[in-house]
């Protein structure tokens, strides 16, 4: 087998893309680190309290974050052998998104914040340490979802709806009472959407009599609505692990049936 | 085939009530697009921010949108068939309601919140993109929840005289305190059900050892119970979907099967 | 048949214990009335707001109403065929403890609020209006409930050492900060419970960085953690449920079978 | 039986580590009720309230529980056949960090806290009062919470980055409002902890009508996950249940069979 040179195209592509060889694995989690600490300079430059030594530190990281995210990014079209492929890949696209911030923000101000497109690309874990059967655990739970989906979205279409109908009756009991947060719809829209949710901000609360006891019909029918799409997701997702049993092992005596079997070699289970 | 004319009673009826005509889809659509610009433009003229022309043209809008849904109120009285089945239907008087708030608000100052009734026009979404399935699902849901509604019922009655007792309790405990919101029985009542949904305003709150150690019990109380009405509705759901299974499938291979087969033909269990 | 007067020992029984001739359903409906009124007066009596005249109005209807508890409660003892069986049964204590408040309240002031119990006097709604299948459905949840309730209880104990494991971590965090609310351990511990559960006041809050990380830490963990009675709890239910189903139906096929047959009749299954 | 003398090794290891005799069983619940004593000594000692009497006697009892558990852990180690065994299994450790507080805190302040790793002790309840039914029930619990365990993380793992790029979205709409909590990003991301599991403390709450909604979404969109832990380790849990009771009974008729029986005794079913 001819040695390739180490800064050949194909080689490179092993590095950087693939996960087999020790290159490649350590390449990954190298490039792992850096993203972990490209996201906590993000997060911590944000803070108002660092001292004027910290924040030219945490610049230059993100300077030099930037630059190898850049150079990265070159490299991988560069290796790919059909760099098309990868560019408008989903990866592929949140590896660009994740060089562009620095170079935006000296143009728009808020681009800044795009560096926490970064937090994407940390999906990459599961690939590097072969995680397959936690992806496949992911990858049944979105399926689940997915069969949910068209019913939780006639869902939140009629709890849209309600949290409209309820936000407007609440607004007309508790506007104009002093120090109430009802000022408008859209605020006791919001009112009751938080109170549905169990989410309880405190920000807007009913004061009088009359809006305390709608509040307190709203939260005891939220309370007996959470039950529903828990219900629905659960429903599908005990189906689907049913199915799967089914699908590897005997339906009656719950041993493993080979594929292609007609009758259980184990209870004479017709299959 | 003869041509109607576009204004004939049957002809308005198919493109009004219809939606298998182009003409009953566009108009049904183009109706849809008003029912929900007026609900906006309820939800802005609440807002206190409008400058004095937006607060123009937002009147200006809600006198053109009545006068579009009194239009049509009475076209679709003319057409239908048996206008007084129409008329006494749910949406006949959702769309009879959905005209009245402008008129009485010349009136009574509050009924302008009326307009929010035009909110329930939008379930006709359903109708209009043929989501058929997305309703069957809805229904499947509505049965689920009907079939639980009495032990839901019954369980709410347990909660109802529960947080009465709780609120007491507190009440007793707390009251007198300085700047304690426990300064009456509904307050109290009411801070009990605000805590066992675990939405948790914050704007009463026990500030006394004693107080705060019942609200804890009271807590992990509602913790344990909101179990109850999930595991109730999950459970039927489940059996819901399983009944159904079986009637179209056979219950032991899991293929389909006509009705009326006395054997299943694929593993020859009897149904 | 001998007609009895009215004042009969039996006849009162008959009357004021059963439900069945029209005279006990009336008797016992007016009874709800009365103690749902009860409830209300003692509610309404707590608000601050009351004008003198209404509070007049209202201390004279509490006691009316304690006078026709009284003489009720002496005529159930006095009609009763065995006296002591109603005395210290659980309706007989409530019974008792519904006449006593404003006795006790010429001696203790806070005596009063124990009017509430006689919230307790209302679950007879469920006798009266037959709803036994409501009941039922109680009894069956009650069950589930009691089936899962060593579990449950292992998992408080469980919860319990953990928010003091947390609460005590966090105020080490916390305390001393200006402006925060974990001053010592029972506040820290409140706080943990109230984090946990989801409720979630905002009276005492995390202000530190540390602090927050932990506090999410818990969330997240509280979160995963309230799947577990929920799940409990809705298994309990499911075998539940399925058990009823095998006794009165067949297993296979779902059809009614009679107790006792050792075969399905419709689809020989053995039973 | 030679009667061993009461100091003897032996005869101390039963009393102190078994529960089968009275008088180890008698210890154990001495030493539980020194344990409960010595937490809620550490908590009442926290609050600022004691007068000075009161915490001279907290002080006191702080030192005499902490020369008993020295003592008692002193003990322990002289008895046990294999000393290094107990030190190091999780219960000698936990011994050991009970006694330790109090010698801590003479060097450091904080160390003091440490006396709350007391409360581990107190799960030794079970041993005590043969509550195995019940720790069998936490095991099979933390068996189903295990075998979910690597879907819940990569469950976690898709929660921190979404509320990771949730907060900063928020941060970027809501910051530079006055009065707005969301001055950095881990304030920001914490917000979005705190409102996808419906805590909602209300410390930080969006005040644009943008950032409202987009919240609205967040809560709504928690909702809805909500129900994928509760639906995992729901359907593991039933799985796991089923499984037991294939074990013990007959899987059709639900009688139990015996092990290493063929055919179910009372339907025939082959096992």
């Amino acid at each position: 087998m001819k040695r390739r040179k180490w800064y050949s195209k194909k080689n490179l592509y092993e590095v950087i893309f693939g996960t087999d060889t020790p290159a490649g694995k350590g390449y990954d989690i190298a490039l792992l680190v850096v993203i972990f600490i490209s996201v906590i300079v993000a997060i911590w430059e944000s803070t108002p309290r660092p001292s004027p030594m910290v924040k030219t530190v945490l610049t230059v990281m993100e300077y030099v974050i930037t630059l190898i995210f850049t150079l990265e990014y070159a490299v991988r079209i560069y290796c790919h052998p059909r760099p098309k492929d990868y560019i408008f890949s989903f990866f592929g696209v949140v590896d660009l998104l994740s060089t562009l911030p620095l170079y935006l923000s000296l143009i728009l101000p808020g681009a800044h914040y795009l560096v926490m497109i970064r937090a994407f690309r940390l999906t990459r874990v599961f690939r590097i340490f072969r995680m397959f059967t936690y992806v496949n655990e992911g990858i049944l739970l979105m399926q689940s979802l997915k069969r949910s989906l068209s019913k939780i979205l006639v869902y939140l279409l009629f709890v849209l709806i309600l949290v409209t109908i309820i936000g407007t009756i609440e607004y007309v009991i508790e506007n104009g009472e002093p120090g109430s947060g009802f000022t408008d719809l859209p605020s006791s829209i919001y009112w009751a959407i938080v109170t549905m949710t169990t989410v309880g901000y405190g920000d807007i609360t009913p004061v009088t009599t009359t809006g305390r006891l709608l509040s307190a019909l709203v939260m005891v029918l939220g309370y007996t609505i959470i039950a529903v799409p828990t219900g629905i997701v659960s429903a599908n997702y005990i189906n689907e692990t049913r199915k799967r049993v089914k699908n590897g092992r005997c339906p009656r005596c719950g041993k493993k049936v080979e594929e292609g079997f007609k009758y259980c070699p184990h209870c004479a289970e017709k299959l």
